[in-house]
């Protein structure tokens, strides 16, 4: 009975993606520790991105100053 | 001073409701370990459906499914 | 499917009051919201005194320096 | 490679708090445990105040009822 | 930068167990989120079966009542 | 009230190193957001490194193959 707790920055998820992610991380459960997939849990907070830091900063801050291709 | 979280799915829960949940758990800190209420919390998180997962689905997609009485 | 999560201070809890916790902390979101206590989980997590801290001090240190009834 | 989590109650806390805690939190990361701040995330969770309980009430309530200054 | 907390009953996991479950978690990040995986964390806690509670009960009670396949 | 969820690598992490953390994420939290530090909860979580992973990788892993300074 496994709990899983993916938290991700708030960008224009779609609802298939975390549908995706769902579905992935429960075969994982099953197929690594043959875990009941009727009681796992799959919980995807996102997250702002004035409330996600990396590297000193708020991501929001990196997104206005990356020119190159972003973190994610 | 124990830290409760709660997470449950996001629908229609009320004010009373969930003051009910917070008395309650805090209740159960004081009868059974003897805690100071004063420096229990109990954090609520309401998740979006399409946010939970159980069973490989998103709790959203088994609502629109589940003709019979739904998963709680 | 409400996944609760307790936090406390690692201070000989025993199983049956561990138990007491699990039970309660169901019951109320069977009574309060209706949720189906099979797929209720309740994950305690026992913390060492040293890795807590309120009012700028380990609880170790807090129990060490407490002649009055302990903070709890 | 640490994760810092802040739960705080939703009170209009700007964007400039947010990045002094985050800013802050790496901080301590890396003067105590000489951490790499670039793989340091912080991530804060505003929990509105019908969701935080404390001392059997919601925050929400306390705000409501308490005419000297306000537990923080 | 996602961060995956995967919370599981300790039963005797593998190494080799907890390194398929990270690289499976992460694998999903970079297949469905196109995120980088060298700032995507999975944390696996394992959690005692005294500490952990599913329908009203300890699952280290449910591993003494059960002559049928265990709930997993 | 804040709570505050600190997660590292379970390195040797001292007595004092600890204080230093729950002493400086606590003034953090009342410098910034002028919260009261006798409701101001750290709690640390020392992770092995075996349930550590970033990179698709455990973190054992990395140290065992790591001969330049390892990640932190």
């Amino acid at each position: 009975m496994p709990y899983i707790n993916v938290k991700i920055t708030d960008e224009n998820v779609t609802r298939e993606q975390k549908q995706a992610i769902i579905k992935g991380c429960t075969q994982i459960m099953v197929d690594v520790l043959d875990k009941d997939p009727q009681v796992t849990f799959v919980v995807i907070d996102e997250v702002k991105l004035d409330d996600w830091g990396i590297g000193f900063d708020q991501v929001s801050k990196l997104r206005e100053n990356t020119l190159k291709s972003p973190l994610k």
